[in-house]
């Protein structure tokens, strides 16, 4: 089978890791009967500087039209205020209704300060809260100036997210169960929300998310409902990580919890997603465009070689995505070749090169 | 001088801290010349349970005619969705206008996760964002629920609690150099937004908070004007919290940043905060009602003594406050008792008793 993949670099880094997902998926053994082809496409800030547009249609319809699949780098934020500059990926997970971003966390390694492993996965709703980026300003009378962004949680997208974090965990303790790792962990799903302070938005994401938990497919399989006010949830992750199994959250909090969760494990540069919709994925490294180390040849590749194998899994090549998880993992435990973000001096090519001989 | 104290213990160990609260004030030295007097007074969960209101119209009015500061205990929140009730403690800030809340998150000593000293504040606005709790839900045709939250930010606000963390960026350089200690820190405001997603609300916080910050006073204090996206101020505080400050932020983000932070020095059972309005605040400790330990009497009362010294602070009692938070320094410092969240197993009194003697 051959599958289509659009490459959207974007900016920064973006441009130096997106070549290393290419190469994976080149990479790939032949015994597992999967071919790719590839499209470059354009967004980000540079396209909107040089075109005056972040997404362009191109862009969106070939995605629609051709690809199976998507690597997407990352995006710079303009650093002053710029007049019809809006975050094509934001955009783009609203237009092609990508409604889950899913956002796996472990630990290589026991630390001083987490000594239990963390191995947990962040499911984000992708597509509502404050990103429906409903705003307005108005002036007051006493020339104070008043802005209002909407934030809009609906009961669908509500469910449709907890059942994705339910089916998540359902399958993240059988691959437990096959390979006896971390086999005592509690299978469950921890619901993020502020019902005390917002009872319509939050507390309908919450009682949606314990409806659509409480199906009998998710109780037979033994999947234990949790739930945390968000912020006490920053502070159970931060005092100990490692009973979390699946945690789902509105659009912003998902946010907020995956970059805290990658200071635990010790560098964003690890931790990949995908943006999930029906029959279509997009890896995404959760990390930015860093334009600190930019054209200099040391990002940490692992974040896109990992949201490589995400994506494949949700485009049903579970064999494909074992096969990267295995070899970035032994490249990682061995621990020879890191890039500065970890401590270490390699560059970017070195862990490719490092993690594609144990492919 | 007396100052009269109106003490709202709320729900849970919030009725086991306040009274240590009342202790330290009444144990304060002579020389000083403070009086306290105090009055009771009532809200919380249970206050709804038993009459129907989580805020009586008493605590508003005896706090606003009678009271110079006020300490406020714990809410619990309601574990399923109560009609009626709303937080009584965002009621308080915002029917008092206490538009600051500052929440000061501190190491005692190094840990391996954080060597370097973690000494930095926490400075929420306290009235606007998604708290102002305008929630509406409608059904679509297609039975869809919906609801929709208002996140309000006006310049007003904004530039009033940017100034607010300028005034407290220098007071703390001015606390830095009388003592000695931590000299070589950077003063430096932090300002956290999401701007790149919400450019209007997030857009005029960071704008004005920037203006604000950039008047006379703060640029010839020397105060360096530094910025986060949210969601990377997360990370960059999990990965080194120790060059931060002050952090000034929206509300909601706020909320989330001061659990977080607490978790890096260990215990939210040590983290303060005042509600600072114009000639009032109210002390707060930062936990919870804690159901979980309720009645039992080994609830921490650190943050509860130095909330009190926060309050004492903002009532310009600085004298006061500078005595309460010694004792509560050398006692953290010297670690002999301590409560369970901390790795102890001291009682609540036991430490009340050994912070009193280093008055
Ligand atoms: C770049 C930004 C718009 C984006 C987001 O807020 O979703 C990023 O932080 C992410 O997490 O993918
Ligand atoms: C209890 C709750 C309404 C409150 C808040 O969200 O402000 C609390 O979390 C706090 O931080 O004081």
């Amino acid at each position: 089978r051959t599958l289509r993949i659009g490459l959207i670099p974007g900016d920064g880094i973006g441009r130096e890791v997106i070549p290393a997902g290419r190469r994976i998926l080149e990479a790939l053994p032949s015994s597992l009967g999967l071919n790719f082809s590839f499209v470059d496409l354009d967004a980000g800030f540079d396209c909107f500087k040089n075109t005056g547009v972040a997404l362009p249609d191109k862009t969106l319809d070939t995605l629609r039209k051709e690809c199976d699949g998507a690597l997407f780098g990352a995006v710079s934020s303009p650093t002053t205020p710029t007049k019809g500059y809006s975050s094509p990926i934001v955009a783009l997970r609203k237009r092609l209704d990508l409604y889950a971003n899913v956002r796996p966390v472990k630990s290589v390694k026991p630390t001083a300060a987490y000594p239990d492993p963390i191995d947990l996965v962040i499911v984000r709703e992708n597509t509502q809260d404050v990103y429906v980026k409903e705003e307005r300003t108005y002036e007051l009378e006493d020339g104070t100036i008043v802005a209002e962004a909407i934030k809009r949680i609906d009961s669908k997208a509500s469910s449709r997210i907890a059942r994705m974090a339910g089916e998540i965990a359902l399958k993240r303790r059988a691959i437990r169960e096959t390979s006896g790792d971390n086999i005592g962990k509690q299978t469950m799903v921890t619901i993020s929300h502020k019902s005390n302070v917002m009872s319509q938005t939050d507390g309908l994401f919450r009682s949606c998310a314990r409806a659509a938990l409480e199906e009998k497919r998710f109780v037979d399989g033994g999947i234990k409902i949790d739930e945390q006010i968000i912020d006490s949830m920053f502070y159970k992750l931060g005092r100990n990580p490692s009973p979390y199994d699946v945690i789902v959250a509105p659009n912003l909090y998902g946010d907020l919890l995956s970059d805290d969760a990658a200071a635990l494990v010790g560098s964003l540069g690890l931790i990949p997603s995908a943006n999930v919709g029906d029959g279509f994925a997009i890896g995404e490294p959760c990390h930015g465009s860093a334009p600190d180390i930019e054209g200099r040849g040391i990002a940490n590749p692992i974040a896109t070689l990992r949201s490589v194998a995400l994506m494949l899994q949700f485009l049903d090549q579970e064999d494909a995505a074992l096969a990267i998880e295995k070899a970035v993992d032994s490249q990682l435990l061995e621990g020879r070749f890191s890039t500065p973000d970890m401590g270490g001096n390699a560059t970017t090519n070195e862990v490719v090169e490092d993690v594609l001989k144990r492919l």
